[in-house]
């Protein structure tokens, strides 16, 4: 039986939740139901991408991810059932798709229609479980949608590289937990521009000279005082292989994380420069 | 194996939650837990039982369903196990199955007495536990209760009708996640005293001569432009059954939710005016 | 197929629960995982220690606890893996198994060394979750680390008592969802010291006579008009055998908890005075 993910901004505390879950064991008692996160800002479209994009691979393939965030039907917003990366994603059709998979072309796209046999206000409940139910017993997208090519694609969250080569012009995607920020500059394009040239990434009025792969290298070797680094700001290629301004050890409900304490919020631009040589080795050619 | 339902004030970071799921699977292994909420508001009774209400049925028959709210043993608190509409429910007798059933009558009422062999300050963890494992193994209620006939009432939450039959008064039982404010007038009761009539809804200090099915009906065909209205108001009868005074598309935590934005708060009253014909028909017929 | 817990400062909005869910399962279809919280303010140990001794015991034995607070990896942060009181925890080594288990050896200690094979700034993901399904898999310890004998004490949670025996000096360990007040002073240790003695408990500038065993013992037997003493503080040994400060039935959201009404946090001392005897023996007696 494969899992069955949920990522919706429904809130923990309403009864949505729940009547999802009670549908689904009624439909299938055997269901493996994961919570992603309830908790995504309401309607926010570029925080579920960021969520559902960092965590669908962890899962087995042929997971089937249920995505309940701006989920009311319209003409302007069909329900899709995507498979793509061996993965089903049952989704409206508002752009979150090309968020999640910009490089990955969908084996299966279909406009879900089953909706003609259910009315409905609630169509996580009553159109995306029964979806996620077929799919999981072994059903063919085929038989609950009408096959199509195109979905909408969203690409405002990519960063700009300018026509020199000698930057990247990035914005804040998501903020985190620790109250961290996070743009949309991969580590892979930082290699990819960069080429090993020096740089200097800019946030707010704030610089840093250096990325780091792990918090605490931050500290070097200091291990006997390493808590006199609590609170220093930094940048850190983070576990999802994004560009992250952090501060070292932050706790966000009593001092604040770098969102508040850099005055850095969504859409906030993050910029990389690169250095055509250090300035020695320009004096030495010159 | 039945599934156990938790519906709770605990909180997600207490120990509590883990504590009573890891003594269900230390009695029952092979238990199947869902969490419905434990953000309920604390001792929140209507709270509860409107989301409770609103969830229960999704769940297939035979559901075990474990309410800890306001669940302090006491002679005035009795703890009482009920089988209602083909559900278990393993509960302190305060109101809440009055509420969650008003219209359904149970198959059978114990008063729970194994107290006797218990003595504790954590009565969920250690009396409602061994209750709903000893029903999920298919235990007769009499065994671990008294049979009962009565259990408490509480019908404040019921809208009233004036003699006139021209007017519901209702009021705000629920605010939830989206900052939507929920009322106790179901669509039942508007088609039953309305009977087809114009209506008007009064809320704070607005009201609305419309009430939709659906949030995007407010868009009408308005495609091209939907987004502006975003933030416009809105009565309409929610996927629970129950007219909800909302903000289209609204995020309580920026912008604010109708609660907040209407200044409705719990038991504010929300009214349904009903007239006796169209302005144009009085006419006509005068 | 043994239970895998989860208890971490990631709270439940982003991606990590859910990658780390989906990383388990990915190894072990038919893995049993249970949240215990998520919501540890972040890199607080005490916190972790109180949630985590609070709720490992009510889960059967051979459970695997997963720590995710303060794991990124340093030399002076290495990952343990524990058996003890026939349960395992994989964690860092920064304290937390000290304040577990302060009266339990551990059977087996072990320093985990598969970090040569797997570079990570996400070491939940990539070490806790290969060593928690190895062990789920019947796996031996010393297979994925070097056994040691030590761990990391901090003992700085205990309470004193002073010489004469006639005080035990205790602080705030943990403020849960109801806002009430938790101390580390133990109902043993009360019996120990107090021998039956008379006492005061005093936290902030209030003070206390008796200890309640039950919330509701507040009311006593005023059945009719229990109400009255919504609000009250009182002194209780909670259900997890601790001295706690309450507001009965109070609402943390609304009026507050005792936390904010008395004025009390983290690390603020609760003293409990013992009297040699009553006033009235010591007049006779002299």
């Amino acid at each position: 039986m494969p899992f069955i993910t949920l990522t919706t901004d429904f809130g923990t505390k309403d009864h949505f939740v729940g009547a999802v879950k009670g549908a689904i064991y009624s439909e299938l008692a055997d269901a493996k139901i994961v919570d992603i996160t309830h908790e995504i800002s309401p309607f926010n479209i570029t925080e579920t991408a960021y969520i559902l994009k960092n965590s669908y691979k962890s899962f087995p393939e042929g997971t089937i991810h249920i995505v309940g965030v701006d989920s009311e039907l319209s003409e302007d917003n069909k329900h899709i059932a995507i498979e793509l990366d061996k993965h089903f994603f049952v989704c409206p059709d508002n752009g979150i798709i090309s968020m999640i998979a910009s490089e990955i072309q969908p084996t299966k796209i279909v406009e879900i229609n089953i909706h003609d046999r259910i009315e409905s206000s609630f169509p996580v409940l009553d159109v995306f479980v029964q979806v996620a139910c077929f799919i999981a017993r072994g059903g063919n997208l085929t038989v609950i949608g009408k096959e199509i090519t195109e979905f909408k694609k969203l690409v405002e969250i990519q960063p700009k590289v300018n026509q020199a080569q000698t930057q990247i012009i990035g914005g804040v995607v998501y903020i985190d937990n620790y109250g961290n920020v996070i743009s949309n500059i991969s580590n892979k394009m930082f290699n990819d521009i960069g080429k090993g040239r020096t740089y200097k990434v800019s946030a707010s009025r704030y610089s840093f000279n250096k990325i780091y792969k792990k918090y605490n290298e931050i500290t070097g070797n200091d291990l006997q005082d390493a808590r006199q680094f609590d609170g220093n700001k930094l940048a850190i290629f983070n576990s999802a292989g994004f560009l992250e301004i952090a501060i070292y050890r932050s706790n966000l409900n009593t001092v604040g994380g770098a969102s508040s304490l850099l005055g850095l919020d969504y859409r906030d631009p993050i910029i990389i420069e690169f250095f055509m040589q250090s300035k020695t080795e320009y004096t030495l050619l010159t």
